[in-house]
Parts: structure tokens; C-alpha cells; sequence
């Protein structure tokens, strides 16, 4: 039975809390947020005590591990303190949108990274995880293409974009991991990016995207994502190889189809947005994440995995603004760099 | 090079010239028909002579074989003439509407059966071909269930269904013959009709009715029919075995599927109704049917085929107007007969 | 909070356990089974006391409810009990396999009927649950066909075939309490068995079986059932109607496809069996019936639903043993009685 | 009734040959091969003299129009020839590997390139025409995002592709015509070509490659292809924009599905390659030039349209190799130029 507190007690900081409470495995004991009502709230519905105070989530000796849901700019400081009190880590993703804040906080929890897991929940919805378990099993031969499709149902509020990092290291950071997780090292990156709502581009973003990674392999994945989608939150992947290729579709509410004058084996539309499409997800990366606690090896994703992810967007970020294609190295283990 | 001649210019008719004409084994030569223009006009296009004497083509030397498209009453007598001067025949289904009168034929031709072909045409659709072929390979173990779902887009004027021997004999008769393609012979027939449209009630026929047919094997058929389908001409047939399931599915224009709010990867109509279904059938049956005039041997589907499934049909009929199952039995070769 | 006390420690009691345990609306207070072990091990798990003596249920102070999960000769027995007792049900399908027992139940409740909800947990899947209400919503018009292929993915053992009162109180029960939901009152019914495993056969039972049910409405379903099915719990079902047709297809543990030489876009298998199929399902079931007591208005289906299912199994088992088709009549409610 | 001389008895010219043999408002009056044995044997089967002379064609009164299926070096000179001569021209893609040869064929056309149509096949091919007609139409709103996917089943003899030109200029140049059908001016073009069969390599060309346009209007396009293809010849393409989704998906040779232990709803492989893929679309491709031939209006896709699609061509190439991404501009009507 792992104890675990919660840092932020937002949208997906709830979706943590309740993930955690139906864990056969696990136990809420700590939820912190700044504001003591949020906090009460989710500890009332989820079991556990409530503060204010973050710093008592690493001074509590009942803590064994700490998810860290909080706002973005906070997750290196609360990563820090969590490793140095001992507490294990799942922090939400990205690690932080500065790659000198993650390279410091590297530096401060060094020797110690495999305590900390990035919150990469793709990895864990059973058709993604099937997807690569198949092909990393030989199904299709050498992966060559990878084909990511991304659309969000709708664009987040102009105030979100604004601090968001940008559409790469917000929203694309996530098939960037997923680019990653099945190429292995990328080395070149080349973005363009769209403005379609004017909104979006008064709040310095792009609002769609296509972006082509060239992996060290020689394979090239191609992402493409939009912050709308008429038919729901899409969410698609197809891996291509000499022997076939292994899709993974979208996932809809109900199995019913329709047929009628204009149209037939009409599905539903898909699933309206990540909590509904990847409620599955958060509950497999939280058993992995106890799992790695429980016999002490390092979790997957990891920290290192956060900061690739995070030199894609950057590089990514450039391409789109520079118009030129951007090189990118490998590093130590599976992390990369921008090396123009 | 075959040369043929057509007796009956209407619709099913300029189907079987156009096909006639456009294969590279045959040539038409002569088509007849009562009316005159209509004879003039399928010839004018296709080719060959027309005339309005039907005898002309049974005392042409140039005709090798008939196809017979004219009204069921008359199928019998030309079938009859045709084998007397020699000629092969492909006849439209049903052989008539009367086993009397199919058996007087019989008789009439004995020793020469096999130079008739009756024109089910769903075998010889490369769909339908496909599936017969793979479940006798084996690939779903034996055969335990077949569905059959078969439905027109629209019901024919009152005028053709009064004259048209009843839903079992004039569409079902597709179904029977599929039914015994793929189960050989057939043991029992319980039918429901059901009367949706007062228009057809009146004119004495049901619109709509499922079929079930037990095999000899101990196989089971089922038959589900309408005389109307919104999304177009509904084609399928399920083949269920220990190892598998075969499916044939329905038939679109194109492979557009479109996505949007309130539904996605919907399909577009099916194909309109039999002509558009079954073209590339036509063609293949007329492949089938020279190629077996050539090699002089047994052209399938025979005119015993044809008879049985008109038993199919007359026990189908029975059952639904009586309330009862109905028993057929096995008789000479795959011939069955009624045997309350 | 609704109390609920579980009678029956087995699969099906385990898994009602589990889902009372994890609805926010609902407390386990009480699990009974006559084996000592598998009450205490249900209630460990999931939460109550444990006992071996069922009457400790109906005696309990702190039981609102109770959910029947023993074997079938218990069911009547049970109800009664419980309605006496003044506490609310929920029982596992079917009622009994006598209708004589049936009667003598709702003799013995006679006023108390709509405390007592069946679990014919199909209702409340959701896919099937779509279906329904666009159905009842006019989508396609008015109902004419209805097509059921149910098919387990094995058979049981030949012990619980001989104790199971035949394929069609036993398997098709569901497809009937379905077809009755879908269709109101059924006035004949027409059954053919199979008998494809010589050890079902020995064992007194058909192992697939076709039938054919005509409503009072003039709409026709068809079910079509088999104990095995190669690619998993087949459960399918297809209302057509004059402006469309609506369909409920079956599930996957995934939405992967796969694409090479032989074959493309292939999904996975189905789901295993009902547990995983229906597991939605016990979860909308147990919600209705919570609310339906919680708000003192009769659940459905009702005992009278078990009943009328009972009876079209009943007059599906005659028809199938003699060859003829049987008639039933609407009776009290929605209740349907056999009327040779 | 158009008279029409073939030049080029190869595979492509058998094609065109039986397409206009079989057209009812055409007639193959010529056809014309350096093999004298290739030109007899297509005239032979498909009607028409046959000459290894090419100027005959230009010099014989009985041609109304020339379709050109010669090898790609040829191309210019037979369509100077041929509109030189009062010829209408169906020319096959492209019209040259060398920008250059165009624009000199251009100039020496001058005022008569309303006379000349370039074989794109696949804006004629019934599924990807409903796509352009529909998203034309506003189904989906303004065009944001379109995504090819053309791969072939496998790469062609080595010796072929040290003449082609290079992937793009031989086997992307279809879905640059795609690209530019549906989203008009591109403005810039950046590629990624992958080496992954060492004899293609050594040939010189890549064997895969990612191609990213961007157009006038914002929109994006992405092209994915690959010389080989498990499955078959896979030809896609999903247009997506605020309102829905369209796609193209690919075709196969019947409509039938296997469902068994391993896998469910498995389609067959896809259609062999582009003579089976897009036999309708040479046919409505021949339909279109003789209308436009018939009625003096422009053809399209039209040389300039050819001239467009090598330019993307020679984009891409330019990219691919030096890493850069390339500007195009808009030139005279709706041809562009490489503007680095």
C-alpha cells in the first residue's frame, strides 16, 4: 500500500485524487493546494487530510509518494523538494516549459532521477501501449513511418494560450513523447505552424500544426494537430512498417451505428476529450508509477524522457518560427538537444 | 466465339447484351422480342439482327446458344425449344412459377438438362463467390449458420407484384438458391410474412418476412428480407462456423466516409439496387456459361437448381399463409420436394 | 445511501459486491452464502458482515435492499422472503424455470410487484441503451425488424447444462427479455435447436438454436444464438425500420487495427465474455435500481419482464422439441402467456 | 464520335488503347510504337492501323486527338507536334523531368495550351472526385489540413528508377496534382526523403519520403509515400477542416470480412496497384477529354497544372537534398516557381 499526496487540486489533480482512491494499491493521505476550499474538496471526495501549506506534503512522514498536479511553473521546485525529502514523483507533464529549469533541476536531484516519472498517460492507454508492444515485437518489421494525428475538440481560452508555452510544448509535447517513445533518438525537426483563429494568433500561438521528426533509425514520424475537431477529441496513430502497419482509430461512447438515406455505419462521435479517452491511461501509468515505487526501479517515462519531449517542442518552436529545419543530437542516454 | 442470342429486350434483357456484347468469347446475333422497337433498339446497340418471331431464333443456324429474359410464363416453352434445336440455354430465374410446369419441362428436355443454366447470378458475384469458396475450403470449419439479409430499396408498382408469384418466388428465390449453394439440401422451410405496406397486402403478396431453412447437415439458415431499404440494396450474407466468421458486406459507389459533429466514418448509400450490385456478376455468369458450353460440360447453376429452389419457395409460401413448418425432402441429385 | 445486503457468494454475487462497493450511492452492509468462506472472502473484499444464514438478510434492521445471485431454485423463495421482509430486490435472471413457481411468487407479493427489479443487465448497457432510445425516439420510424445474434464465446460444462433449464431459459432468456423491450408483446414464436456438440446433446440441451418472434405490432425479431464463437462474446443486434436501420456492434479491448499481405483493417477479437462486455452495464442496472428505491417507483424490468421472458423460453422450448410454431397472448401488463 | 491515335504501345498505352475501344463516343483509329510487334498487337486487339512511324500520326486526317503514353522524354515533342499539327492532346504525367523542356514546350504552344490535358488519373477517379466536389462545396468548411497517403505495393526494377526522375518527380508528382487540386497556389515545400532499400539508394533516389506544402490560403498538406506496401496498393487521402472530416480509403477486390480467433472484421488487401486501383478513373479521364475536345472548351488538369506539380517536384527534390525548406510563388495563372 503506497501513501500518496496530491500537489494541485485542479481538473487533473481530481483526476488523480480519484484514481488513486479506487487503486487497490495505494492510499490518499496528503491533498495541497493553495486554495483551501479546492483542497478540502477533493480530500473529502477522495479520503485524506487537506493543507495549504505544500511544504507539509514533504515534511509528512505518512507520505510515501507525491503526484504533482499543480501549475507548470511550480513542478521543478515541488519535483526538488519532493526527491530531497525522499518522496517519490509522478509529475504532470511538461517537467517545466524553460529547458534550463529542467536542466537545474537535473543537477539538483542528480544520482536520484530514477525517483521521479513524467505523467506521459499516452503511454499507457491500452491501444497506444498496444500498438508499440506489437511493434517493438517485430509484427510489422522495422518501423519506417509513424503517422500521429492530434486534434483537440476545442481551443482553450485565449488566457490559457497565453501562458501555455505555445501549442508545441502544450499541447504537441505529448506526441512528441509518443514520436519518441517509439523512434527512439530524433535528430532532426522541421515545424510548420498554422494560424487559423484569429484569437489564437493575437495570443502569440499557432492554433494547428504539422510537424516531421527524422529519427537517428532513419524512420520519420509526421505529427499533425489542430486545436478543433468537429467530430470530438481525435486521436489516432499509425505505425507502418515492411510487414503492415498498426493503427490505433478512435474511440467512441457507444458501438451503435446508423444507416440511413445518406449515410451508412455512421459511428458516434469520438470521445469529447482526454479525461473521457484516456480515463484508462491514468490508471495503468498510477500502477506502473506504484509498481516502480513498490520494487524500486525507475519509472518510465522518466525525467529524462520530460526533457526530450521538451527539446522536440523547443526545436519544433523554432522551425516554426525561423522556417528552417532544426537538428537535434543525442545527449546522454535518451535525451536530446537542439544543435543547429 | 459463341454466338448468342437474347429472347426478351426489356430491361434484364439489354442487361444480358450489353454483358454480351462486351465479352471478348461472344458475339450477339439475334435478339427477339414482341415488340419490335424494343428488339430494333437492344440490337442497334449490342449488335446482331432483331426480330419479333421468337421461332427465328431457335431455326437460326448462326445462334449457338439463347439467353432467355423474357417474362417467367414464357421461360418454360422457350427452354424447351431452345434445347429441341440444339441450342444452350441461360434462363432468368424462376424457371416458372408452377413446379408442374417445371417438372412438364423436365420431362420435356430429359437426357439434356445439362445444357440449361439457370441465371442465379449472386453466385457469380466475386463477393458472394468469394466467401462460398473460403467456407469450403474450410477456413471456418463446417458451416453451423448462415444469415442472409436481403433487402430492396424500394417495392415494384402493385402491377408487378400481382403477377410476380409472391415475395418467396419472385425475391427470396435469390436467397433459396444462395441458401442451398452454401448448405446443399434443405429439410425443413418455416416462414413469417409480415404485411407493412396496405398496398401490397392488397394486392395479395407480404413486403417483408424471415425464413429459416434446416439442413440435412443440421445447418440452419436464416432469411430476412423487405421489399424496402432507406440506405439502398442491402446485400448480406453472415457464415458462421466453429473456426470463423465470413461476412459479406454492402456495396458503396465510392470509399468516402465522412466525419462531423453528430457522427463519423459514416459511409455513403449502398448501391442502388441489383444492376449497379450485380454488374460485374452478369458478367461472370456469362463467363461461366460459355465457358461450359465450350468444354461441353454441366453449366452451374442447372435447371435443377432452379427447381429447387422454386420448392424453397412453394414451402416458404405454404408456411407463411399456413402458420406451419413445412418438411421438403431430398429427391434426385439436389433436387427436394415438398413432403407434409 | 441504500444498504444492500447480497445473497449468493459466487461469480456473479462477486461481481455485484464490487459494483455496490464502488457506487457513491450505495453501501454492502451483509453478503450470504450457505459456503462460509466465499461470504467472508465477497465481504473482505468489498466491504459488510458475512453470514451463512440467509434469514440473517430479511431479519437485518440495516438491509434497505437485496440482490439475489444464488442459484436459480432459490430465486422465489428469496423474493418472498425479502418482500415480506419489507426490503426492496433485485434478482439475477431467470426468475425460476417454472412458470407455475413464477405465478405462485407473484400470488405470494401480490401488491408488492414493483419492489422487486430483474437483472437483465442488457438493458442497461449503454450501447444497447442507445439503440433503444433512438429507436423509441422515431430515427428509423416504426420498428419492423429486429435481428439478435448472440453467441457465447464457449459452452459450460455439461453439469451446469443439465441444471440449466435449456439453452433458451438459460442463454436466450436475455434475447428474449431484448426482443420484448424492443418490440412489446410477442404473439408467436417459432424455434428450431441445433445440436452441434454431442456432449450438449447428451446432456438434454440444443447448443445453438434460431427463433423467430412475431409482435402483436407486426414487427419480427429474429435471434439467432450458438454456446461458441471463435472470435469471442458475439453481441449484436439490428433494428431496422423504414428510415434507417441502427445497429449495436460488438466490443473490443482495444480500438487497434491491423493491416498486412493477407488482410486489412482488422480489429481485435471481441471482449471476452458478459463480465467484461457488460460490465457497464451491472453498473447502470444497480444505479436504476438504487434510484428506483430511492424515490419509491417501480423498477425496470420488472418481475413481470422476468415473467413474459420466461414464457417466450418456455413456448421457444416447445416449439423447438414438437416442430410447431406456438402462439402466445398478452395477458395482465406486458405479460404474455402460451395459448396453443 | 472523337478519333484518336495512341502513341506508346507499353503498358500505359495498352491501357489508354481498351479505354477508348471501349468508349462509346471514341474511336482507336492509330496507334503508333518504335516496336513495330507492340503498336500491331494493341491496334489488333483494340481496333486501328498501326505504324512505327510517330509523324504519321500528326499527318493523318482521320485523328481528331493524340494521347501520349511514349516515354517521358518524348512528351514535349510529340505534343509540339501534335498541336502543331491541329490535334487535340492527352498527354501522360509528367510532362518532362525538366522544368526547363516545359516551359520551351510552353512557349512553342503559345495561345493553343487550351488544346493539351495532362493524364492525372486520380482527379478523375470517382472517390477522390467526391472528396474535392464535397469539400468544394463547404461540407467541411474551409479546407485546413489534407493528408495523402500513397504508398506502392513494391518498388520498381532499379533500372527504372535511374530514369525517373527521382520519387518525386515520378511517383509524388500525383499527389503534388493532388495537393494543388484541392488547395490551389502552394508557397512553400519542404521534404524528407528516406533511404531504406540500399539499391534504390544506390540508384540515386529515395524509397520513401514526407513531403509538407503549405498554400496561399494557410492550409497545409502533407504527403506520406513509400515504394512498398504490404497491404497493397494504398492510396488515402483526409481532408480536414472546421466542420468535419472527409477521407478517401482504399478499395479492395470484394467487400468481403473474416472474423476468427486473432482478429475481427478483417478486410482483404488492397487492390494490386493503379491499373486496378483507377481502371473507372481512366475511363471518366478519357470522358472528360472527349467532352472537352467535343465542346472546344479547356481540359483539366491542364499543362499548366503539369507544369505546377513538377515545380512541387523539383520544390521537393531541391529540399529533400539540401535540408532546406523552398519558397514557390504564384506565376501566371495557376502555375508556380521555385523562388528560393
Amino acid at each position: 500500500m503506497l501513501n500518496i499526496a496530491i500537489i494541485g487540486a485542479g481538473r487533473i489533480g481530481a483526476v488523480h485524487a480519484a484514481t488513486v482512491a479506487a487503486h487497490p494499491d495505494a492510499r490518499l493521505v496528503l491533498v495541497a493546494d493553495p486554495f483551501a476550499d479546492s483542497a478540502a474538496r477533493v480530500a473529502a471526495l477522495h479520503g485524506g487530510r487537506s493543507t495549504t501549506d505544500t511544504a507539509a506534503v514533504f515534511a509528512a512522514d505518512d507520505v510515501d509518494a507525491v503526484i504533482i498536479g499543480s501549475p507548470t511553473p511550480t513542478h521543478v521546485d515541488h519535483i526538488v523538494s519532493a526527491v530531497r525529502a525522499g518522496k517519490a514523483v509522478l509529475c504532470e507533464k511538461p517537467v517545466d516549459l524553460s529547458i534550463k529549469q529542467v536542466d537545474e533541476c537535473l543537477a539538483a536531484i542528480a544520482g536520484k532521477e530514477d525517483t521521479v516519472m513524467i505523467g506521459f498517460n499516452r503511454r499507457f492507454d491500452p491501444t497506444f501501449a498496444e500498438v508499440h508492444a506489437r511493434v517493438r515485437d517485430g509484427e510489422i518489421g522495422t518501423l519506417e513511418q509513424l503517422t500521429i494525428i492530434s486534434r483537440d475538440p476545442s481551443a482553450p481560452p485565449a488566457s490559457y494560450i497565453a501562458d501555455s508555452g505555445g501549442i508545441f510544448r502544450d499541447m504537441t509535447i505529448h506526441d512528441f513523447d509518443t514520436a519518441h517513445f517509439f523512434l527512439g533518438d530524433i535528430v532532426e525537426v522541421s515545424a510548420v505552424g498554422q494560424h487559423l483563429d484569429p484569437a489564437i494568433e493575437a495570443a502569440g500561438d499557432f492554433d494547428a500544426a504539422v510537424v516531421t521528426l527524422v529519427a537517428a533509425s532513419g524512420a520519420v514520424a509526421t505529427i499533425i494537430n489542430s486545436r478543433h475537431c468537429a467530430s470530438g477529441y481525435d486521436q489516432r496513430l499509425e505505425a507502418f512498417g515492411p510487414r503492415g502497419v498498426l493503427e490505433a482509430t478512435n474511440h467512441m461512447a457507444t458501438s451503435v451505428r446508423y444507416s440511413g438515406t445518406s449515410q451508412t455505419s455512421a459511428d458516434g462521435p469520438y470521445l469529447d476529450f482526454f479525461l473521457q479517452r484516456y480515463a484508462d491511461a491514468y490508471r495503468f501509468e498510477l500502477s506502473h508509477f506504484i509498481d516502480s515505487v513498490t520494487r524500486g526501479v525507475a519509472p518510465s517515462p522518466s525525467i529524462l524522457d520530460g526533457r526530450a519531449a521538451l527539446i522536440l517542442a523547443d526545436a519544433a518552436t523554432l522551425s516554426a518560427t525561423t522556417g528552417e529545419r532544426v537538428a537535434v543530437a543525442a545527449g546522454r542516454e535518451r535525451v536530446t538537444d537542439i544543435v543547429r
